[in-house]
């Protein structure tokens, strides 16, 4: 098979890919398996509940059906649910926006994969952009979406060490530079695969130096506030006209209607439309028609601060009790301060192994974890660091949790003793 | 706003997007409009009540509601779909295939722009690939997939004047080159815009000029058979080693769950896998649960002969026969032979206008049709017949289609006057 450039590179055995195919074949294999590798949200019941009622309304209003599977949308998506959801984050936040700053998308990886490359790569007048990551690590499914080699820069974070086992990122706005080539700036937050939450004020600051250098601040916001509202830190939501906010229906546990919702100025939110069109003709329908009512309503805001958000700091807690009751002390691990997300980063600096081959371990004994090493991309340097964590899926049923954590330790143990 | 040079080419006025732009602005509108202009298909009260049968089973089922709505898929799909469509493919046809033959996208478009791409545009060696589409007129939606310029080539059909005011295309193959320069053969079976059928014939020949030329032959199949359906001949579903297939569930009334379907071989599945997962990271799941059991069972075959065909084919009868009843003869008008697909394909020969023009003229009356110029890109050549020609979804209501009719009569009858 001759395949493009595009071909060849979209198709190579990237980290990513290879790592989708081990999770594959540990799924499709027999006995049980402690999957705490992936991104899946946990299956809440309450939740399920929700989206079984809104389904009973669709099926019982017969233009509500019609609309969730019939009628092809508009590449920026459906006008009523754009209303709804700038309605509220207009009175509930006070942003100036209407619906014309809101596009959908079929799921956030597919909003990213538009933004990077409108941002990141060679300008008609031959100057090749970047796209800076402030805060390295940052999210692996960004790293093979640049339609042009090397266009994102990222930066080292600063670490803090704390108390209890815990240490966090922080950005090293000392040692961060937007320079001429950069054509945007992009957070998580929370982030993936840390849990890290940038401040309010790492917020501001990282806006002020965007508009300084005339570039937008994308930021990730698909696990934050308001909703799903996985985010265990007072942080305010964030947005002004220099901001692109992406935010999702997955992590509130709807992954496989791939619903991503962009918010930006409407000049981003045309190119954005213009994208989807192209690339995908129309968006997928059933997220929008299925959520519209709770944001119309406010009840999505309810549903994130009273079910969602202390659902997965219940399972955080836990699951950092597990690490501390297993882990051997001589392991020198720290785990980074679960702000958000549904992950748990461990940093193990006294192995003699790479988390690489941590993960080999664990994947033999049918643990299956992400090694840390993916999430350093961008990086100019090396950095020791970027070979000592891993990431781990908490928000899997609770025996699952426990005996990954607990076998974890064990092969940390053996490691320790090579 | 500073884009890339791909945020630049995705992003300008391209007829496709000032065209939905237009379309929107319509629908905005006041009053009642003819929408006779986009592709979407048909409310069909029999298929409305499958689906509803389908999303009640789904809700009573936990497990299905859940892997419906709260579980990634796979990059390649849901493993029980695949192994569900290709037992049926497999039964029905005698195709040698497996699940492993078969990738699953967000919608056909989507698949397009994985495929074109991967065939059309520079490989690793230099040399620039190109697409053929041996048959032009083609579907305005390719038109602007190509990450790179000018990646495709086509000639012009031959033209075969029919009676009973018909004509049809057929592939000139007098005048068809495969250079060395051709990544891929690509058709359309049905033709959207046309309605035109390839022969079984025709498709076997293609088959072996791009067999011989060491390149896929991809058929887009999106109407055809023996799903959707939308197919008024008698013909073979075609598919070998070096096809890929395309299909979709949006013709058989599911277009906003966006399920794309592609077979081809498992080293093409694994590229479009690989695709999605960068892109797209998982596909949608909802559409391939709410079908599974009408594969599993063969009851997508009997709504698609039994149902949707006949539906579309007296939709279509009776659509031309308004043609017939308001046109003016003076105009020395055609109808593309109605072979399948949802449009009818109208050629005004006498116009002093061109087919702009006339949809300028068609839009301040309120009906909204589709210039036929936009589906002959990728020729390096004038053509008289590509400013002649217009395409007309026949699918809606019946009300607002002989209304449209009759209102494109008049504005036919007006220009032929000026």
């Amino acid at each position: 098979m001759k395949l493009t450039s595009f071909g060849e590179k979209f198709t190579r055995k990237s980290g990513i890919l290879e790592l989708m195919d081990d999770l594959g074949n540990a799924v499709a294999g027999q006995g049980r398996v402690c999957m705490l590798g992936g991104g899946n949200p946990a299956i809440i019941p309450e939740i399920q509940a929700v989206w079984n009622r809104c389904l009973s309304e669709l099926i019982q209003d017969g233009s509500g059906l019609e609309e969730a599977l019939s009628s092809y949308d508009t590449p920026q998506g459906k006008q009523s649910f754009l209303e709804s959801l700038s309605g509220m984050l207009k009175n509930s936040f006070g942003w100036n926006i209407g619906p014309e700053n809101i596009a959908i998308t079929n799921g956030s990886q597919s909003a990213f994969f538009i933004l990077l490359n409108l941002f990141g790569g060679t300008d008609a007048s031959g100057v090749k952009k970047k796209v800076l990551f402030p805060l390295c690590p940052e999210y692996i499914g960004y790293a093979d979406q640049g339609l042009e080699p090397d266009i994102f820069t990222t930066c080292p974070a600063s670490i803090e060490i704390l108390d209890d086992f815990l240490f966090k990122y922080h950005v090293d706005f000392s040692s961060l530079k937007v320079g001429d080539d950069v054509g945007a700036i992009c957070i998580s937050r929370p982030t993936n695969p840390t849990g890290n939450v940038i401040s309010d004020e790492e917020v501001r600051q990282l806006s002020s130096l965007a508009e300084d250098a005339g570039v937008p601040l994308i930021i990730d916001n698909a696990y934050g506030s308001p909703f799903p509202g996985i985010i265990f830190e007072e942080v305010k939501p964030f947005w002004n006209e220099n901001t692109i906010l992406s935010m999702s229906l997955s992590k509130i546990g709807l992954p496989s209607v791939r619903t991503g919702i962009i918010i930006g100025r409407p000049e981003i939110i045309k190119a954005v439309s213009s994208c989807n069109a192209i690339i995908s003709l129309a968006n997928g329908t059933i997220g929008q028609v299925l959520t519209e009512s709770l944001f119309q309503s406010g009840e999505i805001l309810d549903i994130s601060k009273n079910i969602v958000r202390p659902f997965y700091n219940r399972k955080s807690i836990q699951a950092q009790n597990w690490v501390k009751a297993y882990m051997p002390v001589s392991a020198d691990y720290r785990v980074h301060k679960s702000e958000g997300a549904i992950f748990l980063w461990i940093w193990f600096r006294n192995l003699k192994i790479s988390s690489r081959e941590l993960y080999e371990n664990l994947k033999k004994r049918k643990v299956i974890v992400v090694p840390g090493e993916y999430f350093f991309f961008g990086l100019d340097q090396d950095w020791e660091h970027s070979k000592q964590c891993i990431r781990l899926n908490y928000s899997q049923s609770a025996d699952l949790v426990e005996e990954g954590i607990r076998i974890l330790a064990e092969e940390v143990d053996k490691a320790l003793r090579q």
